[in-house]
């Protein structure tokens, strides 16, 4: 069974979408785009908000109640018929995160066991036959075939084959 | 640089130990040795008392304030400076240990950063040149060279090559 490495914020979460809409609620501004191009959705706040960005972002909670990414659940659970799928995120950066990172995955992807799944400070460390991740940083150490996942920040990211849509992951992995 | 990942509890962290000096002040009774020997410290409790067991090893906090292995600092400060030394604990079926976990790391081992850091479901995830570990479960899908770390539970176990001790593993990894 060949493994498939799933990132989890930006990927099958939402962080970027949530403050954004916390944001606009809070503060009544919208984010700059362009800023973000950088490859990190957080340059996208003004510079003056983003000690309340960082605070909402590295406070327990923030990781629990985030919107599931389009179509993700139902092309996982299809997935996880046909290869071996682990979940790996990133996440020592945000201790606060752990567990509630754990604990929405088994409210949205309850298919998935706790041995799915990985958290981790480098993803250097894990090995697959793919990896689907919209960071560079995560993608460019990988034995295996990365592919990037479309988010705001990596628009302009080149070299990698994308995917934009779980939709466009269906026809990848599941045709 | 060659890649080492080293497990937690019972090679660095020593939650049996925690959990024997709290039994014996709690229920005044001893562990069973022999019965360890399938490869679970936790089968030493006796039957009856095994719920009390796991509902403390399950409760936020157990895993913040564990001694430490003898000489494990030290060694791994060393081990640090010659190799990529990775902390790799399957902690998810612990939900509360996460984060006790990673503190516990930031007080005793320092010089370790969190991306050095993972807590996964299962090990098969990871690769690296050396594993040491205490648990056959996670050495037996280990690509690189795996050395069983010795605990109570493992005494039996053959077919490995035994790390005794921390100055053991000075001797083979530093010397």
């Amino acid at each position: 069974m060949e493994r498939i490495i799933i990132d989890m914020d930006e990927v099958i979460a939402d962080p970027m979408g949530d403050m954004i809409d916390w944001y606009k609620k809070e503060y009544g501004g919208d984010v700059d785009w362009d800023k973000m191009l950088v490859g990190s959705w957080l340059k996208g706040f003004p510079e003056h908000h983003q000690a309340a960005i960082q605070e909402r972002l590295l406070s327990p909670g923030f990781f629990r109640h985030l919107p599931v990414i389009e179509d993700s659940v139902d092309v996982l659970k299809e997935l996880n018929k046909k290869y071996e799928v682990f979940i790996v995120s990133a996440a020592m950066e945000f201790p606060n995160s752990l567990k509630d990172k754990l604990e929405w995955l088994g409210d949205h992807f309850p298919f998935l066991t706790w041995k799915q799944i990985a958290l981790t400070g480098s993803k250097d460390l894990v090995y697959g036959d793919y990896m689907i991740d919209d960071h560079v940083k995560n993608l460019k150490g990988f034995k295996g075939k990365p592919y990037i996942y479309t988010a705001a920040h990596n628009l302009e990211v080149t070299g990698y084959d994308r995917i934009n849509s779980w939709k466009e992951a269906a026809d990848i992995f599941l045709k």
